[in-house]
């Protein structure tokens, strides 16, 4: 990998800070603490791999983690990509790979017959568009209160997205389809793994069941572009309704194949490890999302109080692997609810739901929730799945909103 | 109105230019028209209030017309800001009008409470979204053989967004209603108006028939995120289903009235004018959008022919004030017609529809048009109907591209 531009920025600023102090005899203690704290400050710009980012809608936790923030998700149905969060497992290879897109060449293996494909030929084989909900295994990490280590990202690792591409199963067609006694759709991403080092250690490698092949797609584009590099382009494996890291970016190879992937990142990570335990193959693997939503206005970031009266309270609430079917909202801390309306289209059961309810709220003190319940009839729980890694939060009270109306 | 980076940067790019051609004795004709053909090139740069959008997939016709490529809408059913085309009738106000959004006045009036609101006051009142095609009355004014005057856009005069903002009806109720008598609706745009000049001949004041009350909205956000100036924020009026210009940007004013704006843009522009004859009021206003299609890819923008074999043949329809209910394809000039599938959830009846057919195509020259048709039963005219202003054109002859097979 070369030295990305933030890479260099940060060097910078640590070299000119470390002159600064030294050539400024007077500087009190207190200007001293300023200044490193506006140097982190600064540390936090966007990387270069997605500098083209709305750095006000974001927080940058570090080069490959960055929130959007609760505020930004706007009313749009669709999450504009300048505020899109972004995780990557492993710095992203090189912004050549999306130079020429068309060129990329995608292997593909456990099929009767193997070949390699270029992005430009899988065009060929047909074209789907699935509006989904894409979204960290870890979002909402920062609510449980035993800190597991990670990201502790709030609500902001999420976003609802279109990607377009071409079926698995168009794909599975043009190869004399799965070998037989596949159990195991096994997407392999291109990152650069360091010479000298066991691959197993680093690549980013998730197997999936094989139910999930049949809404699965390859997608170069997202939300009518080319997939940019800090999203998985020039080629991703889209898997609807399973968290972000089962979305395998910059795919260079489709396995269908009778095990798991030997790879440490789905072996010994990702899987719902009970709290105290060490984390192994047997344990239940992070796939499926569960049925979630939250507020995201009023959201109390603007530092201001709420001023009393009619105030719209909106939010967003997905099914995981049905659509959300209802939405209930409550301002007293989940003592009483009431029904939400839909904000615009069901773009299908993949997508998320904006939902909005009108309220006349006195001065006082509220503690604003929302609950959904999907199509599968999958009420939203009160309370997370304990799980030591802080994966699949979906509790309602965990995400619930402290507002302050005057 | 300051002077925009691009007026500063032509300045500085014609003054550049003559000095270079001054300076260098051995420049040859062919190279110093190179020069001031690079120059005009780069003339044609983005205005400093769109300088956020992506020049490689637009036409900058001037700094007030943008038009998006054909090859650029892709296939994520919404169409991306930064992609998205823009037609101003007058240059866009200060940028400062959209530093403090929620501090924005509307003045209400024709009702039985007028008032000012303010945009914070507006959110309030309720909230829906709006997927819906977003097209210039010009659109497709470059295929008229009688080369009208006004910018000579082909397809790219259109996108697929979505609005969000507060019903009229919502506004209404909450301004105890229309007055009796008021027979239009008629939104006035906040651009400056120049001292000395009568502000009829320059303002964009557009009166539309009340039944477009119905789907109407006050709009602060498109895509998600407060809407920028280009596209007329802090607020816009949004008329789904009509023509560009009657969506008016940065509204001050909303008047329910007896009559017609006396603006110029709405008694002598914007009108369907026979061949030959002189605008005048009693001609029918361009207000609601015909059914309508074009073919985006193959789109020979590459200047490469397609390579032979399977090809999937892409596309973008829309009914105009109802749903695109089917589409079909032709590759032989309109002689052969299949049934193309549609890509993706439907998004209501103001968005468009993405299409898909997989075509074996031979080596050979082709003819690609599509047609679509409506649920209200219209289908896609083989002919424009002809008007001295070239506005409306829906003819599928006229959107049909020639593609070589190699």
């Amino acid at each position: 990998m070369e030295p990305s531009n933030l890479s260099r920025r940060r060097m910078l600023l640590s070299t000119g800070g470390v002159m600064a102090l030294a050539g400024t005899a007077s500087l009190t203690p207190l200007s001293a603490a300023l200044a490193q704290e506006k140097a982190k400050t600064q540390a936090k710009a966007l990387p270069a791999y997605a500098s083209w980012k709305h750095l006000d809608s974001l927080i940058v936790h570090s080069a490959n983690t960055i929130e959007t923030k609760r505020s930004a998700f706007g009313s749009g149905l669709i999450t504009p990509l300048d505020r899109l969060f972004v995780r990557n497992n492993v710095a992203p290879p090189s912004e050549q790979i999306v130079a020429d897109p068309d060129a990329w060449v995608l292997s593909i293996k456990g099929v009767k017959n193997p070949k390699d494909m270029t992005v430009a030929e899988l065009k060929r084989l047909g074209l789907v568009a699935v509006p989904m909900v894409l979204q960290c295994s870890g979002n909402g990490r920062a609510y449980f209160p035993e800190k597991p280590s990670g990201t502790k990202w709030t609500v902001g690792a999420a976003g609802c997205i279109v990607f377009s591409g071409v079926p698995i199963k168009a794909v599975l067609e043009a190869t004399g389809g799965m070998e037989a006694g596949a159990k195991f759709m096994t997407g392999t991403g291109g990152e650069d793994i360091p010479e000298g080092l066991d691959p197993n250690t680093i690549m980013v490698e998730r197997s999936l069941p094989l139910e999930a092949i049949d809404d699965a797609i390859l997608a170069w584009e997202i939300n009518g572009q080319p997939i940019p590099l800090a999203h998985g382009g020039p080629l991703r494996l889209i898997v609807p309704g399973y968290t972000g890291v089962n979305n395998v970016k910059y795919i260079k190879q489709l396995a269908f194949s009778k095990d798991q992937s030997a790879a440490s990142i789905q072996q010994n990570s990702y899987r719902m490890t009970p709290m105290g335990e060490k984390t192994n193959v047997n344990q239940e693997s992070v796939w499926e999302m569960p049925v979630k939503s939250w507020i995201t206005s009023p959201n109390g970031e603007s530092g201001e109080d709420l001023k009393a009266g009619l105030v719209q309270i909106q939010g967003l609430a997905f099914g995981g692997m049905s659509a959300a079917k209802e939405v209930e909202v409550s301002v007293d801390g989940g003592k009483n609810w009431v029904k939400a309306n839909f904000v615009g289209p069901d773009l299908g059961k993949y997508a998320w739901r904006q939902f909005v309810v009108g309220m006349e709220l006195k001065p006082g003190q509220y503690e604003i929730a929302s609950r959904a319940t999907s199509e599968a009839g999958t009420v939203q729980p009160e309370e997370r799945v304990a799980n030591s890694h802080g994966y699949l939060n979906n509790s309602w009270r965990d995400h619930m909103l402290p507002v302050t109306v005057a």
